[in-house]
């Protein structure tokens, strides 16, 4: 881990609109939280729970206008989330998510990355649900360790040099 | 137009979360709704406010997973209407929605095709905004007149077997 500090991110109920804010910092830089979340490839060593592995991309356009799916195996049961980049550029990212197991359930995802000075970059994202109660079934879900252990696998994969 | 009795569009402001609701019957069947936003050619042909015209698209892909972009021009100004198709299946169709005056305004739609049987169906659709100020600028900025005119030009279609 060399010197990164790996740090829980902060997860947050909107009090006004049926959102989740999550806030975390990383020793990189915007272009390559960009990277991280548009490359298939770098995307797939990162996401999710410790554990997660074997993750197949079954089709990824990272770019504005584009669509993704990715299919995950689990004690024998297939999952899948699928999505569009509404907007790709070099602060933002912007797209839908649905996880298929909930097919009618879509949240629109906006990322934001602030550049904090020396190779440091806060993310900002915003899951914007379609429902308090959607929202809330997120909330606990368990989300939070699948989200603090993808980001800590991506402060070592930035440490390494991957990205 | 025949029998085809033209309706005002029911617009509803949502009492809980910064969302719009659209309630609009036609005499057509879902498939040929689902047909009339999602294919380029007959999408141009109805959308927007009586004198429309000359509406050019960009890029187009009317299937899960696509984006598209549409341009028109007004008093010699150029406007560009931008998103994604999250689903596109035979009775619901999810898309985002940004108009790039405001570009980082982003919309989530849901569009649902309820067939009322004797060839009529009922479109419920639904725009989520990201905050309530933003849903509440839509709701005054006249935007019910490019809907009602919107939908009597597609009244107009579909008595004429456009569709």
């Amino acid at each position: 881990m060399n010197d990164t500090t790996i740090a829980e991110a902060t997860i947050e109920a909107d009090p006004v609109i049926p959102a989740i804010h999550i806030r975390r910092d990383f020793h990189a830089t915007p272009a390559q939280l960009v990277r991280a979340h548009t490359d298939p490839e770098l995307f797939v060593r990162w996401v999710g729970p410790d554990g997660t592995s074997g993750l197949r991309i079954d089709y990824w356009e990272g770019r504005t206008g584009g669509g993704w799916r990715y299919t995950g195996s689990s004690d024998g049961h297939d999952y899948a989330f699928r999505g569009t980049f509404h907007e790709v550029r070099e602060d933002r990212v912007v797209q839908t998510f649905t996880w298929e197991g909930m097919p009618d359930d879509v949240s629109l995802e906006t990322m934001t990355f602030e550049d904090l000075g020396d190779g440091r970059t806060r993310l900002h994202a915003k899951s914007l649900c379609d429902s308090f109660e959607a929202r809330d079934a997120w909330l606990r879900s368990g989300m939070e360790v699948g989200v603090n252990d993808g980001y800590a696998k991506l402060d070592r994969m930035f440490a390494n040099g991957d990205v």
